[in-house]
C-alpha cells in the first residue's frame, strides 16, 4: 500500500461559517508536516492552492527535499467564481475552453514532476434547482471536454472523482456507474475514476461494489479515503464510523489487482491535521496487515458463500470480540 | 400519454406487519376496477400473482373484455422463497436457469397477448451484509442471464427496473446508470431500463437527469409513477410530495421522444386503490395539459438559461401562485 | 446484561413482497428455539401473534418449561385493519378505546406472568400525506390514551417505542425527545421509552445521546437491538454495519445505571433466526466484556476530553488493529 | 405576514471550497438591497458580521434610514475559533462564560434597537465522533448557559434554532422536540424555539407537526424560511423543491395563532441575493393569499378527515391542475 495525503489537509480547513479554526500554516510548513507523517510516500496537490503553472519548478524542489512522489494534481475547477456555474459544462464556451486548458496545463505539470495522474473533480459541474440543467447538452459538453483533455497526452491519466452533491445540490458526476459511463464515452483509455470513500458512502453505494465495477472495466485509477455518516461528506478520520465496509474494500483491492495510491482526503477542521491523517493511515495499515495475517482466503470464502451469520462470526473472530458465549 | 396501471395496486397491498388492511378482492374485481379508471388504456401484470403460463388464455379474454392492452408483464422474481437469495445472481445454477426460464416464458406470454414489453425487476438480486456479495461474479451472472433471456426473442423488449434497496439492503440494479451499464453489457438492443419515479427519488437522482441519460442511449423503455419522501419507496399518490421534479420530467419526456407507457405503480395500503390510481393519473394529465398550454418552449428556455430566480418566477406563474408583490 | 429475544424473530419474518422465505415453525418450536440460544434469559411476546388474553395460562406454562422470564409484552396495535388508520390517534373514539383496552389487558397478562414491562409500539399512529394529520388533536389523543392505560395499574411500566417511519411515512412517536415529551406529558411515572437501536440510527440519532437524555430523566425503560444502514429499519445482526456507536452506547449504559433488558429485535428474513439472534448476543457480550477488561475509565476519559485523534488511537488499540506504523 | 430577511443573505455567501462567488458588497449596500425588497419590514443581523456592541448606534441609524424593524439578532457563536469546540458546551468554563456574555450583550443591543428577539443558534455545540461527547454534562452546560442568559432580562426572548448537523456532524439542538425540552428545562418563559424550514426538512420532520408541537407549548417564537432536498441545508429559494408541506405549514400558522416574523434565510451562492429573497417572499405571499381565497376551512377539513385521495383532489383544485379526466 502506497500512502499519500492531500497537502491542503495539513492547512486551515474552513467551512462556510468559520474560516479560521486554525492559523493557516505556510505552504512550506504544510509540506514539512505532510512529509513527517509515518508511511506517507506521495502527495496530492490542488491547483491554485498548491500549484500553478509558474510554480512547477518550486514544487519539484519541494518533492525532492521531502522525498515525496507526486501522487496526483487536482486541477482547480472549484475554488473560483469563473467556474462557479460550471467548468466543463458552463454555458459559456470560453469557460469550457478554460476548463480544458487548465486541465492540460496541469497534465503537463504533472508529467514534468514525474507524476502520471490527474484527479479531476469538476465540483461546480452540476445544478441546484429542478429545471436548471440541460441534462443532455451539458453531459455532452462534459464528455467533450474530458475527451479533449485526455487527448492532450496519453501518458497522464485522468481519474474522474464523483460526488453526489456539494458544492452543487446535484453533480453531473454523482456516483461510480454514471462516472464510468462518462469515462467510457470518451473512448480514451487514459480516463478512469477515483473512488472517494466518503463520496461513495454518501451516495448510498457499497464501497467494494463500486471498486469491483470500476476495476472490472479497467477504470479504477485512484482512491481517496475518509469516513462519514452517509448523508454528507463529513471528511472524518477513516474507521471512525464504519469498519466492515472498509474491511470489505480492503479485501477486494488486492483481489482486483489495484496497485494505485491510498490517499487520505480529510477535513480535520478542529484537529491537528497531521495527527488526523496519521490516524487514518494507521487504521488502514492496521486493518490490512491483520487481514493478511488472518487470511484473505477466509474473507474470499465469505463472499463466495454469502452466509450472513458466518460473516458475523468471522468478523467477531477477526476483531477478537468473541465473548464467552458460544 | 398512454396510461396504464399495475393490477395488484387494486388489490390488498400489505406490509410486513399487517396483511389485511383491506379485504382482498377477486382477480375479476381487480380487473373491473382497473378498467373503470378514467384514462386507463393498459394493464401491467405480475407473474404468479396475476398471470402464469397456464392462464394466458384467460388473461387474453380479460384484456378483450375490458378493452385493455397489455402494457407489460412483470415476471415474478421476488415473491417466492426459491429466489429469496437471488434469481439471476443466485449461487445455485439451477435457480439462475429458472430465473431465465421464467422470464422467457413470460416473454412468450407477453407476445401471445399482444404485448412487447417485459418489466424485469430482480428485486432479490442484491445483498444485505458487507462481505456477503461476490460483486464481480454476481454481476457477471446478472448480465449473462439477461443476455440469454433477451436472445430468446427480439420482438419483446426487457426493461430493467432499478431500485436502490428493498427487499435487499442493496440491489445489484440500484440506479439508472449502473442499470444502463448492465443493459449495454448485454449487447442486446432489446434490453433497456424502467424508471420508477419513486425508486429514482429514493436513489438520490433527479428524475429528468435519469430520463435524459437513458433516452440519449436509446434505452428509456418504460415508466412507473408514484411519489415518496426520498428515503424509502413509500409508493404514494403522484404529486403528494414533489411537484417541480415531476414537471421537469414531464417537460423532458416529449422532448426526448418518449412514447411508451405512463404506468401507475403505488401501494395504497389504506386508500381505495381505484381512487388513488385515478388521483395520480389526474395529476399527470393535469400537469401535462397545463404545460402544453403554458408552452413547453418556456420550460425549455429555463433549461437553456439555467437561471434559478427565473425558474422560481416561471413556476409561480405556471401555478398561478403569484401574490400582489412584485 | 440480561439478554432477551422477541419470539417472532424465530418465525417466518416476511416482507411486503414475499411471505414465505421460510416455512413457519409452530409456536412451540419458536419457544424451543428461543430458549436454546445461549445467554437468553427472557422473552418478548407480541400481542395476537404470540399471546392473547385467553392464552395467558398456556404462556405461563411455556415460560416455566423453558425457564424464561417475560421481558415484555408488545401489544398488537399494528397487525390488524382495525388499527390501520391509527390506534390511540384514530379519529374513531371506539377504536381509541379499543387501543387502550387492549393495552390494559396486556398489562394484566404481563403482571399475571410475572413481568412488569409493556413495550408499546403504536406503529399505525402517524400519517402518510401532508395535510393528513391533525397534529394538535391527534397528539392530545395519544397522550390521553397512554395516560389512561398507565393509570390502569402502576406496577406495570409502559415503554414507548419510537420509530421515524414504517408502517406510516411519519410516526407520531418518531424519535427519543418527542417520545420523552409524550411520556412526561402523561404525568405518570410508569411511562418511559424504549430505544430500538435501528430506529434510532434511522432517525439520525447518536445512540448514546438518546440513552443519556432518557436516562437523565429517569425514562430509559427498555432496549431493542439490531443494525441497519441508517435510512431504513433493516433489522440486521448487531455489529454488521456499525461498531463505534454500539461501543459508545455499551459504555454509557452501565454509567447511566441502566439495568433493564438487552433484547434482540431482528428480521432475519433469509437467515436461520436462532443463529442470527445468537450472533447479535455474542457481539454484544463480546464487546461489553472486552470493554470491561480494557477499562471503562478509558472510554469515560474520551468523553471527558473530546479529542478526536485520541478516540481513533484508543479504538484501534481496543480492537487490536494497530499496525506497525507509529 | 411580516417578512424579514437575514442581512448576510445579501452579501457574498461562500462555501468551503469557494469564497468568492460574488464580489462582497459593502454593509451599506447590503442594507440598501435588503430594504429594497418588496414586502420586507424587518431585518435579522448576525453578531460580528453585522453588529457588535460598539456599532449599535450606527445600526440604529441604518434601521431608521431604511424604515426597517429589527426582527432579531443572531449572536455569533459559530464564526470564530474561540467557539470552534463549542460555545455553551465548551469544556473550558471561560468559553462558556463568554458564550453567555456575548448573548446578553446582544440582548441589550436588541432591546436598545427596539427588538425583542434573539435567534440563538449554537452551531458549534455538538460533536463529530462517536465517544467524543459527554452527553449528560454537556447538555447540562447548555441548559445552564441558556438559563443564565434568559435571566439577564425578560423583555428579550431567546429563540433556539435547531439543526441536525453542520458545522458539527451532530448538534446538541438537533430537532424541534429536543430543543423544546431544553427550552422547558430552563424554566424560563422567554426561551422558545425557531423553526428553520430547511433544518426541519433535513431532520426528517414534517414542518407543520413541529410547528404544532412548539405552539402547543407556547414556544414557537420564530421562523426561518428556505428549501432543500431533505439531506442537507441547501438553503434554496422557498418552493423550489417542496410545495405541499409549505402549504400545510402556512395553513397551520394562523390556526396556531403564530404572529411572529416570516424571515428568509438562504444562501444564494450563485444568484443575485435580492432577487432570490424576493422570489421566496413572493412564493410565501402567493401561497398564503391563495389559501385565504380558497378557504382555510377547506384545508382544516382535510386535517380533520385525514383522507388521502381527498387531499390529492383538493390540492389539484387549489393549484388549478385538474385536467379533463374525472
Amino acid at each position: 500500500m502506497r500512502f499519500s495525503v492531500i497537502l491542503g489537509n495539513l492547512g486551515n480547513t474552513r467551512d462556510r461559517f468559520c474560516d479560521s479554526y486554525k492559523q493557516q500554516p505556510t505552504k512550506r510548513e504544510q509540506w514539512a508536516r505532510a512529509a513527517a507523517i509515518v508511511g506517507v510516500a506521495g502527495i496530492e496537490l490542488v491547483g491554485t492552492w498548491d500549484i500553478t503553472e509558474s510554480s512547477v519548478g518550486e514544487v519539484k524542489g519541494l518533492l525532492a527535499e521531502h522525498r515525496l512522489r507526486l501522487a496526483s494534481i487536482i486541477p482547480d475547477h472549484f475554488t473560483s467564481a469563473r467556474f462557479g456555474l460550471g467548468a466543463f459544462t458552463s454555458r459559456d464556451p470560453a469557460v469550457r475552453r478554460e476548463a480544458v486548458a487548465h486541465t492540460t496545463a496541469m497534465m503537463d505539470a504533472c508529467a514534468e514532476l514525474g507524476g502520471d495522474l490527474i484527479n479531476l473533480w469538476p465540483g461546480q459541474d452540476g445544478f441546484d434547482y429542478p429545471l436548471q440543467a440541460d441534462h443532455v447538452q451539458q453531459r455532452d459538453w462534459l464528455v467533450e471536454g474530458i475527451t479533449r483533455a485526455a487527448a492532450h497526452r496519453r501518458d497522464v491519466r485522468l481519474a474522474l472523482e464523483y460526488k453526489p452533491k456539494e458544492p452543487r445540490c446535484f453533480s453531473f458526476l454523482a456516483r461510480a456507474a454514471d462516472t464510468l459511463l462518462v469515462a467510457l464515452d470518451t473512448g480514451a483509455a487514459n480516463v478512469g475514476v477515483t473512488i472517494d470513500t466518503g463520496h461513495s458512502l454518501m451516495g448510498g453505494e457499497n464501497l467494494a461494489a463500486s471498486a469491483c465495477l470500476l476495476a472490472s472495466k479497467g477504470r479504477l485509477f485512484h482512491l481517496h479515503w475518509n469516513d462519514n455518516y452517509r448523508s454528507w461528506d463529513d471528511d472524518l478520520i477513516v474507521g471512525s464510523v464504519h469498519l466492515p465496509e472498509y474491511l470489505e474494500l480492503l479485501h477486494w483491492l488486492p483481489r482486483l489487482g489495484y496497485n494505485g495510491w491510498y490517499s487520505m482526503d480529510q477535513y480535520p477542521y478542529r484537529e491537528d491535521g497531521q495527527a488526523a491523517l496519521n490516524a487514518s493511515i494507521r487504521w488502514l495499515d492496521g486493518m490490512a496487515r491483520r487481514q493478511e495475517a488472518f487470511g484473505q482466503d477466509r474473507f474470499a470464502a465469505l463472499t463466495t458463500s454469502g452466509e450472513a451469520v458466518r460473516i458475523a462470526d468471522t468478523m467477531r473472530e477477526f476483531l477478537g470480540l468473541d465473548g464467552a458465549m458460544r
